[in-house]
């Protein structure tokens, strides 16, 4: 079945605001296995959201709107259906649709069965769409489809959209159901595992021995198959699990890694404190870097990323310390050491690993991927950690 | 005029990527004084592109494509151009068109005039779109419309959209040239001033009063008129000139007030450390917050946020120093602390200053929230020391 989504609302053309909505509602459509050719965006105007229908209507079968649902006299796009399909508006509802319940917002969606094509009115506001989607329209797309579709996420960090690509094409090319797709996310790659089948069970069967497959092919990369957990969740799972404690050095991502552990609920039971020590200066008196490791191989190198993860001055010091330093632009204050050239150490109970990254992009890309990157490398490490523990090489 | 922009890639229609390339489009076109009724996105498929290119010549004045301007067999946005438009394509640009320089990219774009119609050629990737679209483009349509269109940004944070339409809304109903329009951002407030006028001089005339109108109105929260400055950039930029040095504290925000302040290149010359203290025993031992005070009033308290900014167990204080403590949620550990409360303290040379506030919004929106806030009130803090250091009054 082909859709079209149709995002309404004057404050999108005017650039007011990003439409994160269609990026969540194009995935959800792909993972539903309904094919998506046009998205459209239009202000909040009758004769306007008028032609969007009917264009739409002439080439898909499920037109889903967005916005423009709210009680106010802006809030057209129901009134604007209701006209297109002529159908009345009764209690605020349009005649003989099925209501969306809204849990955390005003503003009810609807469904609306009209010669063959399906209408989904969704309120404009995306903490208010997802669960909405996720909870009342999937199962309905679901139901009225012929079939069930059903997509794990495998998630990836510490390797490029095109080394995965490289490493499982073959996998790719060999299946079409499940039929595997690689996402590029932020400095991740997620690859969408997607089954079509009569029931769950089907779906099921059929997506196992791929995602055994992809574990087979790139496992030490994959993070988790979770659609709900991100990166920094997986981190302080596994450190909970494991009862180990972390912190941060951070240098030219200034903050950022320990805000992205700081993102998951309950991380107290694992994180104390973390630094920022974005000067030389504070690199030495609060870490213990030797001035003359600085001196010697500056603040941006593998020596330095070293002694900042061994954190020698710090106190009852984390289990797991991860350190960060590098050039992040828009000049590099070192002769041979370009933008983009980034350290990361771990120190996990004593044991220290450094790695070396180039990433290209502008300054804020740039702590973007050193970010994502730092909490990969604290994740393998650990893991490095936990498998030589067990096998008592640690002990 | 009338602008219509259709950004073409399948990844937009997979949701791959969020579409930030239309809502920076969209902004340029309001500021430009072009209207734009409709935006499309399309996948990379010839037979579609041209129904795009058909919809929108029929009703827009200039056309602007984005995305599939690359050498592979995937971009077909420049052929299908040229096929709808019944064109060659001769040494890789469309017969008779004004060739637009990509300093960034491998892909250059392109301006084809026809019919009346106006078709702007651009490539995908955002930080290409943006430096084309300024250096070239917008000189570009200022030509080719019949007047000059001016438009000077006055960014505002520490109060809501509500709030400054309140407080400036006779203003706006008393102006159409400039045109005054209020853009909420990410926890700031954006007033737009629009000029059109048949020269820069006239439009330069036309805002400043209204300009000098909005300082006399809201004065107090605005920080800065210019385009380019953040929030960031200006509290850097204010203690850069007043030689002051800044250090934070973060509790709920976890490092997020450190990395913003850390996005400004050059912040070398004003801070050298932040300190994420997540836990009550790493508010006492790195920043000297009592025991007593943490017992007391809990680490969400206006008080702990005053001791947090004295930081007194911190050796060499920058003359700056925030801090910042509030419950994220989920859920809220202590009993009437409400998920959303957060103190912000700050203490410039030794005065203290503490205020309270309350975000809506789920874990990661209460953090950006507070973020901002604390940025702001950094500012705040400054002017006012600054103020009062001028008349004499700290001496």
């Amino acid at each position: 079945m082909i859709v079209e989504y149709i995002s309404v609302g004057t404050e999108i053309l005017l650039g007011n605001i990003v439409n994160t909505n269609a990026a969540f509602l194009a995935e959800q459509f792909a993972k539903l296995g309904l094919t998506a050719y046009y998205q459209t965006s239009v202000g909040d105007n009758k004769a306007r959201i008028n032609e969007c229908l009917s264009i739409a209507t002439g080439r898909a079968d499920i037109i889903v709107l967005s916005g423009g649902m709210g009680p106010s006299a802006e809030d057209v796009t129901m009134e604007s259906v209701s006209l297109f399909l002529g159908k009345d508006i009764k209690e605020g509802s349009i005649e003989g649709s099925e209501v969306i319940p809204n849990e955390f917002g005003n503003s009810a969606g609807e469904i609306i069965v009209d010669s063959g094509h399906y209408y989904i009115l969704l309120p404009g506001q995306f903490n208010e769409i997802k669960p909405m989607f996720l909870k009342y329209v999937v199962p309905y797309l679901e139901k009225i489809s012929d079939s069930v579709i059903m997509t794990k996420t495998v998630k990836i960090a510490g390797v490029s959209e095109n080394e995965v690509e490289e490493k499982i094409k073959d996998l790719i090319m060999d299946h079409s159901n499940p039929s595997i797709t690689i996402y590029p996310k932020s400095g991740e790659v997620h690859i969408h595992v997607t089954a079509k089948g009569s029931d769950e069970a089907e779906c099921d069967r059929l997506n196992k021995p791929v995602i055994k497959e992809l574990k087979n092919l790139i496992g030490e990369y994959i993070y988790t198959t979770e659609d709900e957990v991100s990166l920094e969740q997986s981190v302080v799972d596994l450190l909970k699990s494991n009862g180990l404690s972390i912190s941060c050095a951070e240098s030219c991502t200034g903050g950022m890694v320990a805000s992205r552990l700081i993102n998951v609920a309950g991380v107290s039971e694992v994180l104390n404190n973390c630094y920022v020590t974005y000067s030389d200066k504070s690199k030495h008196k609060i870490l213990g870097v030797k001035k003359s490791t600085l001196a010697k191989y500056t603040a941006v190198s593998e020596e330095v990323a070293e002694e900042m993860s061994q954190a020698s001055a710090v106190s009852n010091k984390a289990d797991v310390f991860v350190s960060v330093t590098g050039v992040a632009g828009p000049d590099s204050p070192y002769e041979g050491k370009e933008v983009g050239l980034v350290y990361i150490g771990c120190n996990v109970k004593g044991k220290n690993k450094v790695k070396e990254f180039k990433f290209k992009g502008d300054r804020i890309k740039i702590r973007e991927c050193a970010t994502t990157a730092a909490l990969d490398f604290a994740r393998v490490c650990i893991l490095e950690y936990i498998t030589e523990t067990q096998f008592g090489l640690n002990k």
